[in-house]
């Protein structure tokens, strides 16, 4: 959201605040459920979800000038009609995901509502009559069936193997059914929602309330589908157990999940790639709330969460669309989803924000409803303007003072650059254990690597396409991270729920200087009797793009510390030379995670500011090390341990520091250079970091010296403390530190 | 080209060849060098070699109205300006490739040549001042200059470290000489043309003609450059001996290398990547002869391989544009080059052939030239068809017999797949032992892969950007291919000169029906004793994609087999079991490439259809291999005895055949299935192909049954025998092989 933008919005919000203080007050309280609802089932004129009633002229006109529209109900038409094609196939439930049945009552769901969508605009009968077999084909099987065959620990399901898969078909089935429902005799309605919908619902209220009244996304699908379901079929009790728990209490239900897995800054503890998957039910049932329910001003809780935390989930993609790949997440996804259709048609009609057709005109769709108009309309008229992804700070935790996330970027468009910095809490059980770990693009590429999840989705022939055993082994524990392992250990020894009471600070940050942003944050849980801080500022320095690095390791006892940076490319060159594994390797470790690196190369007691410059692409990049005598370099790659070629081969540098008490890791990433392989010209190939020094490194302030090739010294003073209230500037002249060369840094810590 | 524009096209020549007989005649006269040449040197109008001094009018107004002829002209500008505000630097010779003497020289030419183009169309006079002065430096500078201090191996450069880059940089110089030849005094041409261009030519020539009179790309870069200047500077000797060697006597020079070089196909020995490289010097000599020695109609000779060249080479690029990488080659090099400008346009000139307005739109910049201007016209005039790469046979050598490269070609647009089966000569110093390899690309993947060449262009701190150790101990051996290996031996023990002496055989090939397209070759020299013999047939059924692969090992004694597979992806699943290598793994072999493979998983005496499932991107593979007990599956990694990170890690599937006398293998290679990560749906990711058979092995025929898990069964019978002419096809019902199922292949021999 631009500067301007959001200032007007905030103001809005406020005056709604000022206006609506009763609504505040109610949702504020303890006692939701005497919520007042005056309508009376019988009037609700359907459709009343998200499409409504009355939208239907303007859309039915619209669709014939609108492009994207008229795009849209043409792939909603494609989607029906090869679902009609294909005749009615309602399976009873048997394999897990990636099988026939699975994947088949999926595209039940998704076919029929978009054939509810097309018979709304068109009236063509075929489309309501191919919902309404269907949904009688379900009421007929739904109440001979048990728990799925298939299914794995808590929240089963029993169309699906998990109950959140029951969810999520139970939020498209009923805007299908809220869709023709005009179309239907009062038998088949009331066969329908007796032998179907109220069977279902019983199922997340009654039989298994375990996912219905959780704080999590699984949840959310769940509220979601009863409370949209209570909504369609005028039973008001339902929506209220959807809103505040089936004990009607608020101890659940959707006006918790709100409050509490959303920071201020609309940040998902699990991180985007579950937030891009729980926004949806958020959104959906947020807005038919807003139609049926506006009383309850639901998109202005917590001063307007909801839409917030759409457009801190845009900022968590990368230039190229995808998202940044943290804690469990498939590495492919990106913006191109149904749910960001929804997320952005939703919080475009509610803010306006015009960067938003940007993403809206990048997904080449739009809802059918009249936000998805309003934003073809205004597509058509050019009125978009273009998503900038700018340099944010993303607090974490349900009062935004739980640590937080930080993206640092340079550039613009496709080359932007940007490093992502991690201090969150853990995220719950999607959570890695990678505190201060950062990852870095560069020209639409992951270069400095996160492994995301061991998984391949929805692919039947690996483990029915849930999370493998490697997931655990290997891409959760801390090693697979780019931050500092000790003793060869995860952080909390890889405890989910020791990690779960702790959380990272924010020490400070500064981004007022594009060409020198700073972030620093510490944690003192991760290890016993250890603190971490690391500090990470981006310069540019004489047009060359600098990440320094600064991880200082706190202990009053000694212990081995691993920095591994995994990175995509190739090596090019070393200034050290190193002892290469040339006709045999072994595995690096043996549990932890090290047990699935295999050791390519070790430098020992590398003792210099070792440099290793690898290329990806076109681009080159130069890793730069201080290191000492007790410093190794260890070459790795992945894939030792792992029977089933489960894992991707990826590379890494382990930076090593044996038997230290306090140390201070000291690198530099340069961007630099390219290859254009047309003309065959490269250009800048080599780093032109030469020399670093840590000259003091004292519990106030440690000071740091890059000595560049051209000359250009760059003298960096950064101050630390465990409060954040006592750090303070380091000031030229002071600290018996004397500024010299031609390039001086000073960070002030801004509130 | 497309079929109706190739006969128009081949008419053309034809009537060109009645007409002009004397002129054919005389250049299949091996008394070349009394060629007449009446034009008196005095009246020659500069600037004459590519761009006409006639043709600048039109081009001065082509510039105002034609978009594409705009922006290039505004391209040279932009080049040509930066070079002026970088101010005249003309270096004494001292770095290799990559190093800064190297690109400076570089930026030298193509600068100086654009700036030309600049004066010529603007007539603004610092343009021509640029060159002149940066000129006359080159001229003070030459005289002074021994042999290069980085020279490797023969044909030295003085400029730089070979004589090759020398011979470009006066392919372009004498081009920039040209063009502002006009604006200089006498004294300044007599300085430049004494001090610079006589002792350069002589250098050629004289000195060191090595090059000069070489049958091979780097002659032509020499002959082009020498003769380019004759015409320039009124001599005709020059131009002579650059046509028909410094003996005069057509033992070497031009025209010898048009005939030698190309197959009647257009095929070039050292395959796609030196072909796009050696492309250049021949179509723009070829084009200033035209322009200045029309009598020679140079582009009709050999019928006119010259654009026949062309034309193979775009067919020699995937869909993407990316070359296939065979021989040594750089992965990374497409038709986005210089080179492809000039070729295109030239040819677009001579023939009128619009799919070529496709790929210079693709380019986005056209020749400053009446070429250039043509295209950009008919571009402009929205002319342009698309470029259609087809299937296509490039007969190899000079005659057309000595084998040749096949592409076998299926679907359309950015999803057509490809399967190139080489079985060409060895293509000179740049070629591999590879006979018989086949790779294999699918949407805009390469999914079967080759190594290409190991090397990092241009990158000084890889050894100077010259070819890597690991070219030869790696990429070079047959092992790094897809094709047979006979005890651990490269083919012709890595020998170029024997292998120089033999060619593969074309046995037949059928590409009338697009879902059944078959090629067959024969190799008996490779391996003493041994005659190979490998028949690749795409067939479609039911929708889906297979690539019959059945290669015949003929041996009277015993030996092993290797036939290796690389891939790129990730491996998926298998039908077999295997040992992975856990925490240790060492390298497969120790000599002829085997050692640079690590063993990472082994499956032993796997006597079974094995299927190996893997995916690279959205998309799924299947590998289906007959084995008997005498099989043994490998899988394995580059990386192995690999000092210097120089090898990419790629992954491999060796099928190994011990102790064996005659053998075939039947492999069945299967593109099948996608994902959409945006809606999380997989489709088919299970391959089809339930069971192979080799029903009978004779030396007339083989019969090989499929058997799809679908009941589906394929019968396919293919005839073979050393000799084409007793190829015959498999009647049904013939040699006790009774036909069954509901599918049938019939392979016939087609002339």
């Amino acid at each position: 959201m631009g500067r301007i933008n959001s200032i007007v919005y905030r103001l809005k919000l406020l005056i709604k605040a000022v206006i609506l203080p009763a609504t505040i007050l109610l949702l504020s309280d303890q006692t939701y459920c005497q919520a007042v609802d005056a309508r009376q089932t019988a009037k609700i004129p359907h459709p009343c979800l998200i499409l409504k009633k009355s939208d239907l002229p303007a859309l039915r006109a619209g669709i014939k000038n609108l492009p994207l529209l008229k795009q849209s109900a043409d792939a909603s038409r494609e989607i029906a009609n090869k679902a009609i094609q294909s005749g009615i196939r309602v399976p009873v439930p048997a394999d897990p995901g990636g099988g026939y049945t699975h994947e088949q009552h999926k595209m039940n769901y998704i076919s029929m509502y978009h054939a509810a969508m097309v018979y709304q605009l068109s009236g063509e009968k075929q489309y309501a009559v191919f919902v309404r077999d269907m949904l009688l084909k379900y009421a007929s099987l739904y109440p001979t069936l048990g728990l799925h065959p298939e299914r794995k620990g808590p929240g089963p399901g029993k169309i699906f193997w998990q109950g959140l898969n029951d969810a999520v078909w139970l939020v498209y089935t009923i805007q299908a059914y809220d869709g023709i429902f005009d179309f239907l005799s009062e038998n088949q309605r009331s066969d329908i929602e007796s032998q179907l919908f109220r069977n279902i619902v019983k199922f997340f209220t009654v039989e298994d309330s375990y996912s219905f009244n959780r704080v999590h996304n699984h949840g959310t699908w769940a509220v979601a589908g009863v409370g949209m379901t209570g909504m369609v079929l005028g039973d008001k009790k339902l929506t209220d157990m959807a809103l505040y728990s089936t004990r009607l209490d608020g101890s659940g239900g959707f006006v918790k999940q709100i409050k509490d897995l959303f920071s201020p800054d609309g940040y998902y503890s699990e991180g985007p790639y579950y937030q891009r998957y729980a926004i949806l039910p958020f959104i959906l049932f947020a807005k038919a709330l807003d139609n049926n329910r506006p009383e309850l001003n639901i998109f202005q809780l917590k001063e307007g969460v909801l839409t917030k935390s759409v457009m801190s989930l845009i900022q968590l993609s990368n230039t190229d669309g995808r998202f940044y790949p943290l804690n469990d997440a498939m590495k492919e996804k990106s913006l191109d989803t149904p749910e960001l259709v929804y997320a952005t048609n939703i919080t475009f009609g509610l803010t306006g924000n015009r960067e938003l057709l940007d993403v809206i005109s990048r997904l080449g769709q739009v809802m059918i409803s009249a936000d998805g108009m309003k934003a073809a309309r205004m597509i058509k008229e050019n009125q978009t303007l273009p998503f900038v992804r700018k340099t944010v700070l993303l607090r974490d935790g349900v009062d935004g003072k739980q640590g937080g996330l930080a993206i640092l970027r340079s550039g613009e468009g496709a080359n932007q650059s940007a490093a992502v910095f991690k201090f969150t809490t853990q995220g719950m059980g999607h959570g890695h254990f990678d505190r201060l770990s950062y990852i870095f693009y560069d020209h639409g590429n992951e270069v400095i690597t996160d492994y995301g999840s061991a998984r391949y989705l929805n692919i039947e022939s690996k483990d029915g396409g849930r999370y493998l055993a490697e997931n655990k082994s290997w891409a959760c524990q801390t090693v697979a991270h780019n931050t500092v392992v000790a003793d060869e250990k995860s952080q909390f020894g890889a405890n989910v729920e020791e990690s779960e009471k702790y959380h990272p600070e924010l020490l400070f940050s500064d981004f007022e200087n594009p060409s020198c942003q700073i972030i620093a944050a510490s944690d003192s849980n991760s290890y016993s009797g250890i603190t971490l801080q690391r500090t990470l500022t981006r310069i540019e320095i004489n047009g060359r793009e600098f990440l320094v690095d600064l991880f200082r390791v706190e202990n009053q006892s000694k212990a081995n510390y691993d920095l591994p940076f995994y990175y995509n490319g190739q090596i090019i060159s070393t200034n050290f030379k190193y002892e290469k594994e040339l006709s045999s390797k072994k595995a690096i470790g043996s549990r932890n995670g090290y047990e699935h690196l295999w050791l390519d190369a070790k430098a020992p007691s590398v003792n210099q500011t070792a440099s290793i410059t690898f290329m990806k692409d076109k681009y080159f990049y130069t890793l730069s090390i201080l290191g000492d005598k007790q410093t190794d370099l260890l070459f790795t790659s992945l894939g030792a341990n792992d029977p089933n070629f489960n894992l991707r081969q990826e590379s890494g540098i382990l930076v090593r520091q044996n038997q230290s008490s306090s140390h201070s890791f000291v690198t530099v990433l340069e961007s630099h250079g390219d290859y254009d392989p047309g003309n065959e010209i490269v250009q800048n190939s080599a780093g032109s970091v030469k020399n670093l020094e840590l000259v003091s490194a004292g519990n106030t302030c440690s000071l740091i010296r890059i000595s560049l090739i051209d000359g250009t010294i760059v003298n960096m003073g950064i101050a630390h403390g465990p409060d954040p209230e006592k750090i303070h500037t380091i000031r030229a002249g002071s600290d018996n530190f004397s500024w010299k060369g031609n390039y001086r840094l000073l960070t002030d810590k801004k509130q």
